[in-house]
C-alpha cells in the first residue's frame, strides 16, 4: 500500500468529493427555492429590480496567500461584492461563487475558504446559493453577487455641480497595510484588518439612497481620486477635495502614513457620495449614517477631472493613481 | 522614442481604458435599467422567481488556446451556462461576465473574446449587465448568468423508477475533438464545431418542462454516465442506459469512434431528462422536442448506480468516468 497522505488536496478528493462536502453548509435563506447542487439555484424576490455585481479576487494580482488566511480571502471576497451593492443603497441576497484553484490546494484551506464566504454572505443576510469549482494554475474567486434593488436609483451619474463630497469611514488604512506586508515591515493589527476583512457600508447605503440624501454615489475600491473621477466623468462634472478633511484612522494619523495611500490607495471600501446642498449640512451635522461616521471632504464643480487642494486652496499633486491591474505605477496616468 | 508596439496589450491600454472600449456594446435589453458601467446592474423581472448559475472556462483545463478562437471562447463560455438554465426550463436573462487575463492577451483578443459573449448573449435572448477585468497569469472566462424561471421546477432529484430516459442530440462528438486535437490528429468540421460552439437546448429544455414532461433533467457537460450518475443519486434511484440507442452524430459513427466517448465524453451540452411511462410514448412517437431531436436511452429502476447495458442486456463496462479537473483519468473512479 502506498503511505497514506497527510493532507488531503482536490486531486486526491476530486471536484464532486469536494462539492459534495462543502456546499451541504450553504443554500439555506430566505427566498431560496433550490439552493447548491442542482444545474441553477432558484430564488423568488420580494422586488421585481435587482442589483446584479461579479467580482474576482485573484492570487498575485489582489493578494497573497501569506497575507490572508483562506477563511479572510472568503469573507473578503463577499465583502468587495456587497460594497457594490451598498453603492447602490442596495441589500445582498443571493451568491454564486466560482473557485479557481491549484490540484495542490489542501481541501481543508478550500473548506475555511468557503466558510469565509458562507459566514460573510450570512452576516450581510445573504446566501450563498451555488458554485462552481475549477482546476487552475493560480488561486481566485469570483462572485457574482444579486441585491435587492432600492426603489430610488442612484448612480455614479448623478453629481451636479454645487453638490458637496462625504465619504464613510476612513481610507488608506488597506493600501498602508499592503505597503507595509511588501516592505515586510510590522503592520499594527487594526489596519492590517482593514485590508484582510474589510466592510461593506450596506447600511450606510441603504439609509443614504432610501433618504434621497444622495445624488450619485460609488464604492471606492480602486482609490479615492480615481473613484472621484469616475463619478465625475459619469456625471459630467469636476471635484475638488481638500487633502486635509480626507478621514484617516488614528493610527493611519500616528504612524503619519503619507496622503498618497489615503488620496490614492485603493480597497478602502467606503462610499463616496454626492450630497445635494439641501442635505448637506444635516449629514454634516449627524456625523454618521448608517453606524458608519461620514465626513465631507470637498465639493462637485463645473468643468473636468479632480483637484486635490491643501488648507490654504493650494492645489496638491498626488503622484500615483489608483490600482490598475494591468499597468505598473509608473505607467498609472495622473488622476488630475 | 520608443519604437512603437505592434499589438495593444492589456498592460499598454490598462483596465478602465479596455473596460471603456468594449462595454459601450453591451448591457442593452429588455428589462435593463442600469447597464454595465456602474456598481452594480440593475434588472426589472417579469417574473418574480428566478434561476442562478454560474460556470468558468479556464485555459489549459478546459481549452487550449490555438483550439478555440477568443470568439469562439467568449460564445461557449456563454453557451455552457445557458445550458444550465436549460436544464431547469428557464430562459438565459442576464450575465455578469469575470474576465481574468493575462497582461500580454492582446487587446484585439479580448475585444473578439468580449463580442462572442455578447453575440451569444443576444443570440439566446440574453443580455451582457456588467463585468469586471481582472489580470491574471491563466486566461479564463466565468460568467454567471440569471435565467427567468418557469412555472414548473424541475431539478435533478424527481425521476422514478419506471421513468423512461431521454437524451437529446447526439453526445460523443466534443469528447472526440479534444482526443483527435490531443492526439494532433484532423478533426472534421462537424465535430469540431460540437466543441468550438456548443449550443444550449433552450427551446427543448423549455418545451420538456413546461407541458410536464419531465419528472427530473440535467445537462450531460461531464459526460453522459456521470450525469446521470448524479440525477440517480439526487433522485435515489438507478438506472440503466443501452449502449446502443446512445445517439452518434453521423460523422462519429462514420470514423467508428469509441463507445466510450459517447457515454463519458463530456461537453456534450445536451439534456438527459428522466419521462414518466405516461408521456414516454408521445415523446418516442415525436423524435424531436423544441427543435431538437430526442432519443430514448433507458429507464430508471430502484436502486444505485447506472449500468449500461449491450443489445442482449449483457453488462457492458466503460472504463473511464466523466471529466474532473481535479483528478487524472486514471484516478476517476468507475461510473457503476
Amino acid at each position: 500500500m502506498a503511505p497514506q497522505r497527510r493532507k488531503a488536496t482536490l486531486s486526491s478528493l476530486g471536484e464532486f468529493g469536494f462539492l459534495a462536502s462543502v456546499l451541504g453548509a450553504v443554500g439555506r435563506g430566505r427566498g431560496v427555492r433550490v439552493g447548491p447542487g442542482q444545474d441553477c439555484a432558484v430564488v423568488k424576490s420580494a422586488t421585481r429590480s435587482w442589483l446584479l455585481t461579479i467580482d474576482s479576487l485573484v492570487e498575485g494580482v489582489h493578494f497573497r496567500r501569506q497575507w490572508l488566511t483562506p477563511y479572510q480571502l472568503g469573507g473578503k471576497s463577499f465583502a468587495i461584492n456587497a460594497s457594490d451593492i451598498a453603492a447602490m443603497g442596495g441589500v445582498p441576497r443571493y451568491a454564486l461563487v466560482n473557485l479557481a484553484v491549484p490540484a495542490e490546494y489542501p481541501v481543508r484551506s478550500l473548506q475555511r475558504l468557503q466558510s469565509g464566504i458562507v459566514r460573510a454572505a450570512h452576516d450581510y443576510g445573504a446566501a450563498v446559493v451555488g458554485g462552481n469549482l475549477t482546476g487552475s494554475a493560480q488561486l481566485s474567486v469570483t462572485i457574482a453577487l444579486v441585491g435587492e434593488c432600492p426603489e430610488r436609483q442612484v448612480t455614479r451619474a448623478g453629481a451636479r455641480p454645487g453638490d458637496h463630497l462625504f465619504v464613510t469611514g476612513t481610507l488608506g488604512d488597506a493600501a498602508l497595510a499592503v505597503a507595509r506586508l511588501q516592505q515586510r515591515r510590522p503592520v499594527p493589527p487594526a489596519v492590517l484588518h482593514r485590508f484582510s476583512t474589510p466592510a461593506a457600508r450596506v447600511q450606510a447605503g441603504q439609509t443614504l439612497v432610501q433618504r434621497g440624501w444622495v445624488s450619485a454615489m460609488i464604492d471606492v475600491s480602486d482609490g479615492l481620486l480615481q473613484d472621484l473621477g469616475h463619478l465625475c466623468e459619469q456625471s459630467d462634472v469636476a471635484a475638488w477635495i481638500a487633502a486635509g478633511k480626507v478621514p484617516r484612522s488614528r493610527v493611519f494619523r500616528r504612524l503619519r502614513a503619507e496622503d498618497r495611500l489615503a488620496l490614492a490607495g485603493g480597497e478602502d471600501y467606503e462610499l463616496l457620495c454626492a450630497v445635494p446642498p439641501r442635505f448637506a449640512a444635516r449629514l454634516r451635522q449627524m456625523r454618521r449614517v448608517g453606524g458608519c461616521p461620514i465626513t465631507e471632504i470637498g465639493q462637485i464643480v463645473t468643468g473636468r477631472g479632480v483637484r486635490v487642494v491643501d488648507s490654504s486652496g493650494r492645489l496638491v499633486r498626488i503622484e500615483a493613481g489608483g490600482y490598475d491591474h494591468f499597468a505598473s505605477r509608473s505607467q498609472a496616468a495622473p488622476v488630475d
